[in-house]
């Protein structure tokens, strides 16, 4: 199984709609992918390693899928979509990391 | 439940043991860390946006957590163990991002 991960960065002038993309961003991208996105995950960022830190990423949005191949023929024809919706919901840009699940 | 990542960056000159991480080092965690820590994950990167890119991170370890009290109080009396693995399967230095798990 794939993993991709979504890295929104974290700073003083990040901004992230937790609801919006909780409720409306992620509900619209797995309508997109269909079976192909077998599971997805959201986390928000509390700290670093240790409580006074900032969290190097103020969101995380995870998307799984059986391979790197039915990723990509899941997601190109809904990219511009699922890309264009990104600033209904922040205004930092993503990091992308594409991981093979291990464990 | 909060989950704690620790994401080791990637880079020409990285490297990473997955083997020693996934069978001696993660197992070694959860025997220390006991039924305070629900559930671990490892992932090791394929590669970025896309294919031809590199992953921003070689590798990546979850460990999930009912509340991040109790993560603190597993962790603190096992940290210097834990910690003193890390240069057996790696010659990066891991970021820690601590989330809330939202979805």
């Amino acid at each position: 199984m794939i993993k991709v991960s979504v890295l929104y960065p974290n700073s003083e002038q990040a901004k992230f709609n937790l609801d919006y993309y909780c409720n409306s961003h992620m509900p619209m991208v797995q309508d997109k992918l269909g079976n192909a996105c077998k599971k997805v995950a959201v986390e928000s960022g509390l700290c670093g390693a240790k409580p006074e830190a900032a969290a190097p990423y103020i969101a995380m949005g995870h998307l799984y899928f059986d391979s790197l191949a039915e990723y990509q023929q899941a997601f190109a024809p809904h990219a511009e979509d699922i890309l264009s919706d990104i600033p209904n919901y922040t205004n930092t840009q993503p990091e992308i990391q594409i991981s093979q699940v291990q464990l």
